[in-house]
């Protein structure tokens, strides 16, 4: 041990510690400052940044004895509190900066030191700034970060009042459409909100810390697990296998389809017979630190066979590929698409046809938050298990049986998530974390780092794409016909569901009268399948906004203006036939089209033997809700001090919260309340009601239609004959029911039927992408200039958020088009080498421009937004590297060397 | 677990606990907010304070379950902060309440709920609120704390600017002399300095939480001892016991007098053979939690002989009594005193004598923080064990050869201190530390309860006493007979020394020519002796200071004027023979004349039938030093930014680092240093030299000369020809050492003889007190209405340091003369039940003045100021009473059921 003096904050501190341990670790762990974050851990995002004697230094990779006796450490805790934001801090919460929130505390910290050094940074130099100090955001595209760096510096030139910065409400009280901050905002800026790793450190003492042995091999039969070297390491308490698991020991995608040939119930909590994927769980150890945990998990020993492991869907589907799960194939569902006519005597007949094949990689979530949870037997004796995850109740129902509890007995609890992105729309350490839990009667806590962050938690699955459009002479598309493999890994849950989407959103956005198609779900032993921001969208569109175009290009006409020519109007149908609930793409193009051919000129007038310039344009479509007649329940109820609304809306970081009051705020302006007096109780299993899962951007439709019809209730009940509202004394007097249950049901959906037909989405959401890119010839890098979106989102709740996902998600979009991927398990291990984008790779330039048509199904018009911006945006991408260089990338991500090489290949 | 939302100090928390569980535990070490401190943990002392939804409770006795979802907390971190005092905080800091510190946190909780209820106290309705809430403050009798309330109030009502609380610094730069707040004042009333028990919170994860086993006997013979279950207990790593000591398993007062009868090696540091006083350590358990091994120590069984336990010096020294260490006798040490002619001839010429007898009890300490401990290897491979120690260098001594460590690998560090009142002159628990690091490898911490507290710390020896004096018929002492025995409990260290005291105090302050008499320590079951503040004095002065009144009363002469012709003039011998450094009684009792005799008037005036006034004197004397020539070692350094001082000035809660800092600058003034630019580096013996324990307020006197040398040295060394003086640059440019070790040997004091004469201390302070008292006739309660002390300690480093020690050792005095004991185990167990004064027992109209004479041989003129508040404060109580009612108290404490005995028995 060693023992310093520092100042912490002003703070003299005495500190004992291991000299080899991080300072980071130190300041959580030991003197519970939690509002320094660890997000990868190896300093490459940042979480972490404090400043020590005036440096700006990355505490994860600072060891203790690197830090100076005396040193004066700052933390996001000393810079300023709720109540006395400093004006960066300020500025980020006026900016609508924090979403998830969890690299806040770092760009505060990192901001601080920059505008110690330089008062007045371009914007440039701000970028440049997080760029070499790594501080790394998933969420908001950097934009907001940067104009808020902006505006504080301002503050602090004494250019501009720090209040000048604070929200104004409006003057008729309503916050529906206003740049109102998310309730959360203050907190995450403030490092005062706990993630579950901050409520893991503050759980009582005595609770264990857990461990998991992994698979190191990624398909194996299993011979036997010896735990006994585990067991005699120190400080361990328990080392747990699939033995003592209660229950079935598997999880379940619950739903099915009733063509898919397995039963859905193929994923192990703990392994016992086979390995499926790399870092499959084999063993947890419990233990009293985490260090402890991790030391034994490394002593249990497996004997195994090892198996073929197959990576790829095309390797899985090979002749002689083995069944992974023994009794079903590995190819264990297709989906047919088949609309309107034949399409081969029209492809035959088709004045133009263009046909291509494409394949979107294994996109990584790359949250800056690792994984995490908690669990404990609350007061009840239910066991409560906290995690990220994105849909408590659909969990609740996935895991119970595998681990043994009757359902009354287990609560879910989601704790504030450092972002998500889709991937905790499936478990990932809940069943584990209820093993421990249930098998040590101990509070429980659970920490990937990052390594297991990327290869333990579910990933985009790949889809492998042929698609084909045939055009009459005018460019309008005739036919399409589609072959789509969707490399689902090991695990089924909701593969069937993805293959669905393929059908779903290839060629959405045109009214294509015909279409035949079929896609395929393949098991093979890579990271499983799990939702990702717009879930199965973005593989459609590489293919169909690609391949638009080709077409295009083969016709000699603007692809702009040949989408123009097909998109959706009145009459037009989806390709699963519905009709669509909105019609922008016209109103859209028209607002794009003078940027986009000043942004063609521009960059033709621009390009030199060097940098290539090029303009490139996309639209992309996706569907709010879960397929078909999607429920939501909520309950609204009046106290002394207000309304509290109980509401299982999870956050991934994309605002819950703001969609929450936002949404009841306006369904309740009758009994004009301020914001603040509507409290939120949110997302715990055993306070609030099925709300669904926040996935496929429904949340905002489907259960802000739920809050709407809560609310309503109850100001109905409130209201006398004479127009005013009774108090809630007078309720309670009068024996009027103070809560009411808030339902909804989006009943006029329907489920597509074994062809792909039917109205699966109640609300669409349609976007319109222009990317402006400059293409160094000599590398093949790719940077992005400018980027423009146009999205009717429908009437926008909150300003804040909207641009914020929009933002967040052009920057995902960016990052799946140019750098990011996760396919070699010994390369795409870490941040960095799995292609997150920095901030230097964002462009400051980003326009959004929004068309509102009120959704008649949307609570106030709205639609959801998250989806949005990545269905997409990554092709326009691809499309203006194609315009810049004639290199057309369909294979992605489009790094440097693939494109060079297409350079080299023109 | 229960799961509950707070807002603590306005951030949304989310907390898992314990329903059991109190919220002090939770806030401290779940959340890391150590400002809430745990004192008595039964809800007696207030420390641990906070508000809830607005109400102050005591969160230690608040359990988690009572505490409602979404309440409002707040704690001392949310009421202020180092850089942003709250009124209450910075009026605590300019009145110098902060001593320990330990209570603050809970007074400025409890201030924040009284000032936001009534905004206009009086003193008296802050002492009853202060009184009802039960804080409790053991250093500084309340009164600074009321004063302070009192200016907070003015602030918050608007009538005073907050800044003119702010100490302003002096036109010359001078603090010597000034009410310059001690250096941890601010830390301490926000809550950010850490005590023992914080740190031990904030060692690395793994860190081992120890138990003891203690006997529950207080004499027996160990047959055996089986852990085994207790190794079966949840979390538990190690149960230790004395065979895993590697060293003698004894701790040793070091210096035993030469006719001491025991060798000084009879403490063991877990029992072997016997167990010698109740609560003796038998066990060690190391869990992963304290709940855990608090539950495993008591499932350590112990098979006992138990033997006749001898709870008083009588039955120790009764004929048959077996002696507790065979071999040595019960009665191990005597001490003579023989000053001048015979005393037989004299007393048989006396125009009057006078005789009594009197006891006074076990004093417990009751310092507000319960010891408290952790240990852990350094990085140079060292045992580093932290503890509330007050002589760090002493103790390392007193415990390496019983661990079997070698002095180079032992390091001893003081953790700022709740207060020791001196029980910390002995080692407690810091040799069990370090048996558990040794045994475990890892980080260990040791928290007793109170109960433990009380229990197994040491106590201030009883005294039982017999005097005479003779006098001639104008009152002027002509000798003296005393005759005292002190109940030292089983373990002898520095009994020896305490007996001498007795010698060295009794008839102190009076020109006695002729003494005879004899003490004796005696071994005895009941709980160790220890020094307390004023150690021996009490004692001492209970005996000559109520004889001295008897005599006046024997006479008809007024007891102060019979003082007065007494007290110390030129040429004037102390009992021990030596000439008194100065010679301020005349002079004091000259100030305290017409005080005196106007109360005596009130007293007369206001006394009824029921309610009896009088007024009582005493005077007192302490040394400032260990016997003999004393030593103290420093260093001094000159840095780049400044001035750092090394020194092991151990803080009991008297200002070390203010007495450091104030001696330091004075001796550093030729270089016009701002104070803030002197760095102070203290106590721990990896570090800091050997400067002596902090016992005998010796550190001002001999310490503060070793500062004054080293400074010297540095400024002698930095100065040029021309009177200017050289850089930290120029100084190393010259190769001039920028190091000096000060150094100072009070070589003019004297060892005393085996009659007690000799010159043992080099400095004295003087001390008058006067009381004022009413004493209700129905019940024999007394009520302090006013105190008035004159004391001489010299030239005064620091006002607020000086004031708030004799502020607090009169508190003391007090609670010594009506209430504390710890003499039965099974009724002393607590705060409340050993008589800890609280805030309404203390009066308000507390007067305190000053003779400065400039001391020879203390620095600066200064002498020590500890003690002298406590050395004979209680005795002008006690006087007062028998003033008042006729009752003379001999046997303390004075409980009302003895006084009102006395009054039936008048």
């Amino acid at each position: 041990m060693i023992k310093k003096k520092f100042f912490i904050n002003g703070i003299a501190r005495t500190i004992v510690a291991k000299p080899e341990d991080n300072l980071a670790n130190v300041l959580r762990a030991q003197l519970g400052m939690t509002g320094t974050k660890i997000g990868c851990g190896q300093g490459q995002c940042g979480a972490c940044s404090v400043i020590v004697n005036d440096e700006l230094v990355r505490s994860c990779i600072t060891s203790m004895n690197r830090v100076p006796d005396d040193a004066r450490i700052t933390t996001v805790e000393g810079i300023g509190t709720p109540d006395n934001l400093h004006p960066v801090q300020q500025a980020l919460v006026t900016h609508g900066a924090p979403q998830c929130g969890y690299c806040m505390p770092g760009f505060v910290v990192s901001s601080k030191v920059l505008l110690d050094d330089n008062p007045n940074p371009t914007g440039a130099e701000t970028r440049a700034w997080f760029q070499t100090h790594r501080n790394a955001c998933r969420c908001n595209g950097y934009k907001p970060i940067v104009d808020a760096v902006m505006d504080a510096a301002k503050v602090l030139r004494g250019e501009m009042p720090q209040d000048e910065l604070e929200f104004k409400m409006p003057a008729d009280g309503r916050i529906w459409g206003s740049a109102y901050p998310r309730p959360s905002a203050v907190a995450k800026v403030s490092g005062t909100i706990d993630y579950g790793a901050d409520l893991g450190l503050k759980l009582p003492p005595g609770s264990l810390h857990m461990a998991l042995a992994q698979a190191e091999v990624s398909h194996a039969n299993i011979r036997s697990i010896d735990t006994a070297e585990a067991e005699s390491m120190p400080g361990v308490y328990k080392v747990i296998t699939h033995k003592d698991v209660q229950g079935k020991n598997r999880i379940t995608g619950l739903i099915t389809f009733a063509t898919n040939k397995g039963d859905g119930w193929d994923r192990p909590i703990l392994c016992d017979e086979k390995v499926f994927q790399y870092g499959d769980a084999l063993a947890i150890v419990c233990a009293d630190t985490e260090e402890h945990a991790r030391a034994a998990a490394a002593k249990v020993k497996v004997d195994l066979e090892v198996l073929p492991a197959y990576m790829s869907a095309p390797a899985a589907m090979a002749e002689d590929a083995i069944e992974i799960h023994p009794g079903t194939p590995n190819v264990y569902f297709e989906q047919n698409i088949a609309k309107g006519e034949d399409t081969d005597p029209i492809m035959a007949a088709a004045t133009h046809t263009v046909e291509d094949e494409f394949y979107l990689q294994r996109q990584p979530h790359l949250t800056i938050e690792p994984d995490v949870g908690l669990a404990y037997y609350d007061e009840e004796g239910r066991l409560t298990i906290h995690s990220k995850s994105i849909g408590i109740h659909l969990h609740h129902a996935m895991i119970a049986p595998g681990l043994g509890v009757e359902p009354d007995k287990l609560r879910l609890i989601q704790n504030p998530a450092g972002g998500t992105f889709g991937y905790k729309f499936s478990p990932t350490m809940e069943a584990l974390l209820g093993v421990a839990c249930m098998a040590t009667g101990r509070p429980v806590t659970l920490r990937y780092n990052y390594f297991q962050h990327i290869t333990y938690t579910g990933k985009r699955s790949p889809f492998f794409v042929r698609l084909k459009f045939g055009a009459d002479a005018d460019g309008k598309l005739l036919a399409m016909e589609s072959d789509w493999t969707v490399d689902h890994g090991p695990y089924s849950e909701f593969g069937d569901l993805l293959t669905l989407r393929g059908a779903q959103y290839m060629g959405a956005g045109y009214d294509i009268p015909a279409i035949r198609g079929v896609g395929r779900t393949v098991c093979t032993n890579h990271i499983w399948g799990s939702a990702f921001r717009a879930y199965g969208s973005p593989q459609a569109f590489l293919a169909s906004e690609s391949l638009m175009d080709e077409l295009a290009e083969k016709m000699g006409v603007d692809p702009l203006e040949l989408r123009y020519k097909n998109v959706y109007r009145a009459a037009a149908t989806t390709p699963t036939g519905q009709t669509p609930d909105a019609w922008s793409f016209p109103e859209m193009i028209d607002l794009l089209r003078p940027r986009y051919q000043a942004a063609l000129e521009k960059a033709q007038k621009e390009s030199t033997a060097n940098v290539k310039k090029g303009v490139g344009v996309s639209l992309g479509i996706y569907g709010c809700g879960l397929d078909g007649p999607d429920s939501s329940e909520v309950w609204v109820e009046l106290t002394k001090d207000g309304v509290t609304l109980g509401v299982s809306w999870e956050d991934h970081g994309q605002g819950a919260d703001m969609g929450a009051l936002g949404t009841a705020h306006e369904a309740l302006r009758p009994l004009s309340l301020a914001p603040e007096s509507i409290k939120l109780v949110m997302n715990d299993t055993g306070v609030t009601p099925n709300s669904g899962p926040s996935g496929g951007s429904r949340q905002q439709v489907v259960t802000g239609n739920a809050i709407v019809n809560g609310c309503q209730q109850l100001v109905a009940a409130m209201k006398k004959t004479d127009g005013s509202f009774r108090t809630y004394d007078e309720m309670v007097a009068e024996g009027i029911a103070i809560r009411y249950a808030g339902k909804y049901t989006a009943s006029m959906a329907s489920a597509c039927d074994e062809n792909a037909q039917g109205s699966p989405f109640s609300v669409y959401m349609y976007g319109l992408f222009m990317a402006e890119v400059a293409v160094e010839v000599a590398t093949g890098k790719t940077k992005i200039e400018k980027y423009t979106a146009v999205a009717d989102v429908g009437r926008i709740n909150n300003k804040l958020v909207v641009d914020g996902q929009m933002y967040g998600g052009i920057a995902q979009g960016i990052g799946l088009a140019l750098s990011e991927d996760c396919e070699d398990l010994t390369k795409h291990r870490t941040m960095v080498s799995c292609g997150l984008p920095y901030a230097e790779d964002i462009p400051d330039d980003i326009e959004l421009l929004y068309v509102e048509s009120p959704r008649e199904n949307g609570p106030f018009g709205a639609a959801g937004v998250g989806e949005c911006p990545l269905t997409a945006s990554h092709v326009a991408v691809i499309n203006a590297i194609k315009n810049a260089t004639g290199v057309r990338i369909t294979h992605l991500p489009a790094l440097p060397e693939k494109v060079l090489a297409g350079l080299k290949a023109l």
